[in-house]
């Protein structure tokens, strides 16, 4: 694969500076990039980038004066994700179902599928149009998986969940176990039956070792647009909302609501049965266990306004020398207790 | 599925008021029931399951005037659980062992079983009767499953592991995997070699994507009743209690003892080689240092008695002026160093 | 197997006092030693081991008068692990490929390889010799496996991944799932192609349900000697030094290095795009959110010296009493606000 700059140039829509004849084979990040590599920079990068070893660089059109060869682009970041998938071509994927896959009674499969070896769709299950199971997938009695979505390696998919279109979920994540619910008598838990599902919409992203839990009764729901990154847990009865953003390690408690597009940063804790307004961030770590209005910036534990979680943790590096200021201030006193 | 009212409430042993002759065809929560359906209410929900769309309501027989149609229980969680497994019919499970599935040499398999596609039961190893093998599970050499155990998909039970009788054993939970034990010379990592096993009791369950790491000698237990959550680490050579709860993405470390009837929420972090005293609860988060003694309620990091924990974090908040304060009592008072 | 405590002096070269005819059938750590067995002991469990069951115990060479049979040595505990090793016969693993695992196209497999059931290795990817690949381990296409590395079972290596030599992988760890990247665009989510790989060194070992996301572009590295724990999440392009220690539910953020000889207690959290120096020590439970200098020992949430954090921590529980105080000053001054 190799493409001139001109060409390149035309393909993203920019505006060439430079010759259109230097020919470009590969993409990569500022850091990395050698001779023969397209690469972009944003503002504040615009310096580094003239240093790089790229042969070329997409930058933003408010640019001026920019010393290598370059195309002039609106958003360099948005662009830069055409040029990665250009030069990258798509793995061989076989569309077929394999002869070592196994398949049950009454399973509805669309076409254009690939269904790899030792995947496993089981009874009255449904597998749309486009659809790829990696190998060791396990799509369960009467779950269904919508049009051109794929599930990675040994990803686990229960009886009556549903999956929307174009998801992506990673190795290894179970969707529909068992909500932890018990009713506890003379000190034994009694497992509560867990018979509701769960329902992915549309165009999400789930990732390695996530975990969703199945309701109760009723749905566990994951909105369309959300992302779910690794080792996240969702208990059973969420319902988190339309692109919110989920980053690695945070748990979300059984039965709590989250608005459209929240962020929750990395090992984030939310109790369960409150509801988190919508156009939020939770900083990494946040812990939150009260129900939270719209359009917050919230940070600790208990999570409280991020301005005034910096404040409380810088005031606490001056906590031991505020109690010997105030022991000596009570010496002064003569009053000492 | 369809039963009347009064047969219901001769089901479930309770007092019935209203029509005998009501259609109940489903259950569900009171925000979600509907026309046929039942639902249920515990005390300080009565009001809000007057105006419920359900048919019929399962209530405390010390509830008087009631509205709707209902049958009087002494305990109506424990009565819905019944009617939930009532109307759920269960899932055709084929009791056989699977073509598809591979079974190793000297294995001895019990009546009744289900061994899914894919599913591999290692050389020696026991699975006891009504066992069931989701598609891809491993159960490892001399590995020993007891009577009417579930292990779903992917779940991995390590060679030389026993699990009891009736435990339920999540999608991706691994049972067994090396204590994390490594010997430092000049720099180096000697890894410590990991030759005991786990022993799960009965009535045991475990969630989706939990680690419960073999002892290096000996055995790691867990104790009769308990169960955990997903995504939980449990350290090698550590013994946990009877009817303990372990909430999702807690960490035991290695070697330690936890009693009989602990709680930990969620998240909650446990160091290695302490002991933890029965009939206590630890707040989510929850980070304990030290052993704690029997019957604690304790929260926070270093974990503390949880009023003193809700008495620090409240007074944090006013650290910052705090601070301001004693600038100013020290300006004042001249003395600002 | 059985050998006298005269052949151990000999195999581990120490030096013996007591019977050499002794009989020893097994090793077990002092609690659990008995009659047979041989048990080690280092400085402080001198006078535990003095009482313990074992039929002898390792000592090391400084000891004065012991009163059981032992085996006086430099490292005790280094020479027991040779000794478990002696005792523990290895499992019996079939050096073959198993006609029920399934092996692409254009793919290279090296000498004694042991490929069990239901495992995948997918076109051109190259397993190098004495590899073990367990039960429902997925090959990516392209990937590669050096030698005498051992995936346990349910294991991912996606597509371009390089796993070095004597690599340990325990049960659904996935290496290589895509980094959590998205460009937002009119509060929609939009995927950053992930098309980097995964570089695991030799001598590496990953735990059960550890997560290693693959590089956005270039290489994710963990490098020569690093032993990860159960449930970790490392970010894509991540740089591991060497000899690295990264305890249980530890998350590394995207595009964080990491030097050599670090350790990071459990649930520890790194932010992203920072650097940590080589040779420090991260106590369990530390967010760090800054770059860190070589050689330090941090704590707590923001990371900072661990003897700070102490002093913090201490203080923390003066901080209802402190708030007390500085009311009463200011009553007692008038000056109430």
């Amino acid at each position: 694969m190799e493409k001139t700059l001109g060409e390149l140039a035309q393909i993203i829509d920019g505006r060439l500076a430079g010759e259109a004849t230097i020919m470009i084979r590969g993409v990569a990040g500022i850091a990395a990039a050698a001779q023969g590599d397209i690469t972009f920079a944003v503002d504040g990068h615009i310096e580094e980038a003239e240093k790089c070893g790229a042969s070329a660089v997409i930058i933003p059109n408010t640019v001026e004066n920019f010393s290598l060869p370059a195309i002039f682009v609106d958003n360099p970041r948005e662009v830069f994700i055409k040029l990665v998938k250009l030069f990258t071509p798509p793995l061989a994927i076989k569309r077929k179902i394999s002869d070592k896959a196994s398949i049950g009674n009454n399973v509805v499969i669309g076409k254009n599928v690939a269904i790899m070896p030792f995947a496993v769709v089981d009874d009255n299950a449904v597998v749309g149009d486009n659809v790829i199971l990696y190998p060791h997938v396990y799509v369960g009695q009467y779950a269904r998986i919508g049009k051109g979505s794929m599930l990675y390696s040994s990803v686990t998919v229960r009886e009556f969940c549903e999956v929307g279109e174009n998801v992506i979920i990673h190795s290894s994540a179970v969707v529909g176990s068992d909500g932890f619910g018990f009713v506890t008598k003379n000190g034994k838990h009694i497992k509560v039956p867990q018979v509701g599902n769960v329902v992915i919409e549309d165009d999400v992203e789930i990732g390695a070792h996530a975990a969703v839990d199945r309701a109760a009764m009723g749905s566990t729901y994951i909105r369309r647009g959300t992302k779910i990154d690794n080792l996240v847990h969702i208990g059973h009865s969420c319902d988190i909302g339309e692109n919110t953003l989920i980053v690695a390690q945070t748990g979300i408690s059984g039965s709590t609501k989250v608005g459209r597009n929240v962020t929750f940063g990395g090992q984030a804790g939310i109790v369960g049965h409150i509801n988190i307004g919508a156009d939020s961030i939770f900083a990494a770590r946040s812990g939150v266990i009260n129900d939270t209005p719209e359009g917050v910036f919230y940070a600790g534990f208990p999570a409280r306004p991020h301005q005034e979680w910096l404040r409380i943790t810088a005031a606490s590096s001056h906590l031991p020398e505020l109690l010997k200021k105030m022991k000596k201030i009570q010496r002064d006193s003569g009053n000492d207790n």
